[in-house]
């Protein structure tokens, strides 16, 4: 019997739960300190109304003989299927197909096992800081991974580097934690590269939903894309799905690599090792693409990014250097008196009651600054900001 | 760039996607034909009340900031792995505490991604025929498969063989697709022969709530099987939540293997790569384990039990062989004239309309079986023996 020995070489706790697990010994210890939650990316609004009474229509069916649904199709319902793709095709301008389109159970999920296609023998970039699943999921296969430097210097969005071999490319634009978001130009490179390369690009685009005018919120709207690129996006953040889990993979039929169709790949992988998503959500996440749930959704979004102004201007005041915020829900500062990250973070706990995100659980880029989420309700975000001033002051 | 060239040692299709689509073009070419669905083992009645109200209800509470819910933990809320853990207690005497327990969105997903946690180099003892998923899932990884041979002389029921090595051990009890049920006695032995090899053995129970009085429902209710099992379970058969979907897997906190814990391993590969399943869900997989549930889902359970009872019954008339039936909602008969499964299958099909599963798609040994399912409704299951009597007569 022998076990997958390279969960051996991972942190023996994945970043979140760690700080859930700290927050909760804080609060178990100051049992009456009040704690402000900006740490983990999950929203606060409820789901707006249209999207709330699909979910509660799919769960009454669910009740009825008539219109019960039992297993539905892996890769998800077509009702929902062809919603998305028009999304793509009218918002972005992006050539997607009702046929690319997965749905998931959420991005984390298909991220994790997107991996089942490749051969552990492969290069694989991941830039520094970024989310960790990126990189624990690789180590848990014991890839080669070759991380790529994001710094102040290049505003955090590293760009190819012809003299660097890569089979697997994961980007995040915009970016988990900083922020930062690729503009058309950038993405164009990337694309040329991953083509000469013969590489795949792993694009996250859970974010894209902040992106404001003028720069791609997918990969799909870059030519050439189609034949080296697949696109993970979430409803999490674009419609507060993070407690109702619903998500989506496009992976264009052209793909293909050593004579395999990927799409036939992982059509084969979820057919074997997945069930497709619960009814009801797919109800709610259907709804969220017509006219009346957008406009709900972007409800939500613009207090998500009021709260994110309130943290820039207040930063801004404190003299704080800081980036994101404008078309991301993330506020990535450098931690004051040149604390470390984790520093920081048991120094704002103590202090403030609130809880962020230490830079460097995202990379070792990452040490020195620090994550604040703009999920928070609108009273929340200024109570935390008045806090951080009071204690921090400024500079 | 290389891809997981195990792939290509996979049939193209899984199973189940081939008969949806040839009973699709069956279905276009004769418009006016009514079918019959026998085939996939998918419920039809819909959820029990008090059930669908739980799930109505999570779904309204996502509507409403005092009552929305965000992420949730990944391996699922407390409030459910309690109730899961009373129920082995409470039902099976079984030791199963919530600790053990994960929540996962079916027993597909996690018998897929637990082999995430063993080495592709290990030996697989998988029980010819069964679900091909187990097969499936090993082959796309590359590892090696032993096959248990499973036929009419031992009752379908594969015993271990003590010169035989074995890493990993398949057991699906009540079986899909034989139905046939290994009794304590014969666990116990898998149980002696696992910790004999230091194997451990991945128990599918999918089908618990179908075992009558006397017979095991768990392999926990076995002595000595926490630190030689792990086991896999799912509401879709016991409550109807094939659509639905939510399951669990039990990883005892003392199953060790080279000094790591597989309970930290999973929770560690879960908190990675999954999200949790859907809050409403969950609070409806909540009052399955409450009285009113259990009393709603056993009799949706009564309504597929008297299926397989006139199932087998007319079988008997027509003197056709057949197992299961009686712990388990398949029945797996003996094909008609010599056909072989797939001839079966089109002749049915075309002949009556009734849509099987061909038992050559679970194994070898499954050549020259058929499976059908008692999920049908009442209404539908009568007349499907009607036609099958009609065009198959009496032997």
């Amino acid at each position: 019997m022998k076990l997958n020995h390279h969960y051996e070489a991972l942190e023996e706790s994945y970043l979140f739960s760690t700080i859930a697990k700290k927050v909760a010994e804080f609060q178990k210890r100051n049992p009456e300190a009040s704690i402000i939650r900006l740490g983990i990316g999950d929203v606060t609004r409820p789901l707006c109304t249209s999207v709330d009474m699909a979910l509660v229509e799919g769960a009454q069916e669910q009740g009825k003989a008539e219109s019960f649904h039992g297993y539905g199709p892996e890769q998800g319902y077509t009702f929902l299927r062809e919603k998305i793709a028009q999304y793509y095709q009218v918002q972005m301008q992006a050539k997607v197909t009702a046929e690319d389109v997965f749905v998931s159970d959420g991005a984390k999920s298909d991220l994790g096992n997107i991996l089942d296609l490749f051969s552990a023998d492969n290069t694989v970039l991941i830039p520094d800081p970024v989310y960790p699943v990126y990189r624990d999921t690789n180590v848990m296969d014991g890839r080669r991974i070759v991380y790529m430097q994001a710094a102040k210097e290049n505003g955090f969005l590293p760009m190819p580097d012809a003299g660097q071999p890569a089979d697997l490319i994961y980007l995040c634009s915009p970016n988990n934690p900083t922020g930062a978001v690729y503009n058309r130009e950038q993405l164009t490179q990337w694309v040329a590269y991953a083509r000469e390369q013969n590489a795949v690009i792993l694009f996250d685009a859970a974010y894209e939903a902040f992106v404001q005018e003028g720069y791609p919120r997918s990969i799909f709207e870059i030519p050439g894309a189609r034949d080296c690129a697949i696109e993970f996006c979430s409803l999490s953040k674009t419609a507060g799905f993070t407690g109702t889990r619903c998500g989506y993979t496009v992976i264009p039929q052209e793909l293909t690599r050593e004579g395999m169709r990927l799409h036939q790949m992982w059509l084969r992988r979820q057919t074997t090792k997945f069930n497709g998503v619960s009814y009801p959500v797919q109800r709610a996440a259907a709804q969220v693409f017509t006219e009346s749930g957008m406009m709900g959704c972007k409800a939500n979004l613009a207090i998500y990014q009021e709260n994110a102004r309130v943290m820039a201007e207040t930063l801004d005041q404190m003299g704080i250097w800081y980036t994101g915020g404008v078309h991301s829900p993330y506020i990535w500062m450098e931690c004051p008196q040149q604390m470390t990250s984790w520093e920081f973070f048991d120094d704002l706990l103590s202090k403030t009651g609130i809880v962020g995100t230490p830079g460097s659980g995202f990379g070792r880029n990452g040490e020195g600054f620090f994550r604040l989420t703009a999920f928070g309700s609108s009273k929340d975000t200024r109570e935390a900001m008045r806090r951080l001033k009071s204690i921090y002051g400024e500079v």
